[in-house]
């Protein structure tokens, strides 16, 4: 038993699937849960994900152990201003939080100082999917979990976080806040910018329900992550602002080289960049391809 | 029958899915093909997707009724040029290119004008595999194929060449090339550079191993396209470049003020535009599974 009592605030994806997957993996007696959408609320106690959502967060956390917080980022604020009175002075508090150096900068504005219980996680998995029907037990399988440890984390705590993310099947790492929010503005903050403004743009153009009929299965791939949360997009990259600029200029210029070689008929240029590229692609592809038939030996898979 | 001898000059993914869906349909009496890589000729022959695969072109073109050229576009010419002796008069001649207003111009300076027998076509379907190994006869089923017609084009040509592809379990238009080559520079070809450009930046930065080591699940479908054939894409962008530009260009204005927008701190522009791209997501994505579920029903898709 890892939590006594655990609380997941936010049941939305990757809320309802922890507590899902503590319920699957039998590591917390009570699991209660609150959404500021009612909606949410119902599904997740109509579908079992969580044993009582009340309407309010104070009587969801009051007497928790462990305390999840699943809101999209620049939520967090609110959600700990509203929770903090209930919150159990030993309860370990965590996160979910894509960006985590904005995270932490929220919670130590709201404790005044960041409390040795909290502890700075982030799990790499989702899907474009939404919402606490689309949650899952096993989201978490094999995938990574980074904790981003700060000065005054409890080791004990820590600990507890890193038994949770085990229980669901993750592989735990550390790294700072600082190196983890440029990994991810490049991965994942990047290409969602760079799909959202893409099927935007098509979708402003006036041939757009033409253009639309005739995407195939390329476009599809290409533009899944467009299909993500708005709002939890939108907080993102506002969060993560500092890392994910620059890569946006970066990726600018390379735009800009690329499109000056394709109107100058510059074989070489384009040539290679896409050799190289899909070169990598085929490296990463492989290297992923080896991790999922890994973890369906069930030798584990994830960063060695 | 369609062809009594059904000619495929290029084994790739493309020219080995049409040998083979030939096959599968039973429309074709023989069929040959050619491609300059020995190796695809030895892998048709061995899968048993050709009859025959000789050396040169000429013997493979050769009392052919109906040659498909499945090339990079760019290679058109030099595919022309070789096989053009060999080719019957009253042949229908026929392509799978992905921009065709170049491979019109390239078909018109070979044979200093159009031939009538020649109908320019493109099936939208592919993956990112390459490879006559990764062909598959069910490749074109309830997908679009577009015929671009030209002004000498012969009704009867254009006709078995719609008769081929809807044997195949396809849905013929037409358009014009000018019209196709605006509408895939948009949903293909752009998303394409856009990949292969974000792949390659990743690639060469000092911590590409990292990145990839955790790029997860949205990474990899965004991605899925970089991995495609360099020289084919190559060609696709050179030759497709008049109507390609100017999307980058528009795309690269879209970016510009999407960065500003992260970069000062403006919720409204990123939260709508985000929010604009997730609903045509969401759109197109319902549109896409109506159609697959239409397709398994056997009752077709494809536009209607």
């Amino acid at each position: 038993m890892i939590a006594q009592h655990l609380a997941v605030v936010g049941l939305g994806l990757i809320g309802g699937s922890v507590a899902r997957a503590a319920r699957a993996a039998g590591i917390a007696g009570q699991i209660t849960g609150f959404d500021v959408d009612a909606r949410q609320r119902e599904q997740a106690l109509e579908l079992g994900v969580v044993d009582a959502a009340p309407d309010t967060v104070g009587p969801a956390v009051t007497g928790a152990d462990l305390v999840v917080l699943a809101v999209p980022v620049l939520e967090t604020g609110l959600a700990l201003d509203t929770l903090r009175g209930a919150l159990a002075p030993d309860a370990v508090l965590t996160d979910v939080g894509s960006t985590k150096s904005s995270v932490i900068a929220i919670v130590k504005h709201t404790f005044r100082e960041l409390p040795p219980n909290f502890v700075p996680a982030h799990p790499i998995a989702g899907t474009e999917k939404t919402g606490v029907a689309a949650s899952d037990a096993g989201l978490f399988r094999n995938r990574h979990v980074i904790i981003t440890p700060h000065e005054q984390m409890s080791p004990a705590a820590a600990a507890r976080v890193e038994a949770l993310w085990e229980a669901f099947g993750a592989t735990v790492e550390r790294m700072t806040p600082e190196h983890h929010d440029e990994i991810f503005a490049a991965t994942s903050h990047l290409p969602h910018v760079l799909s959202f403004t893409l099927v935007d743009m098509l979708a402003r153009m006036s041939s757009s329900a033409e253009l639309f009929n005739y995407a195939a299965g390329g476009f599809r791939d290409f533009t899944r992550i467009a299909g993500s949360s708005p709002k939890m997009w939108h907080d993102i990259v506002r969060a993560n602002r500092s890392a994910l600029v620059p890569l946006i200029d970066r990726y600018m210029v390379s735009l800009k080289q690329m499109r000056h070689a394709i109107a100058t008929d510059d074989p070489i240029h384009v040539l290679e960049v896409f050799t190289r590229a899909r070169n990598a692609r085929e490296h990463y592809e492989a290297d992923q391809q080896r991790r999922s038939a890994a973890s369906e030996d069930g030798t584990g898979g994830g960063a060695a």
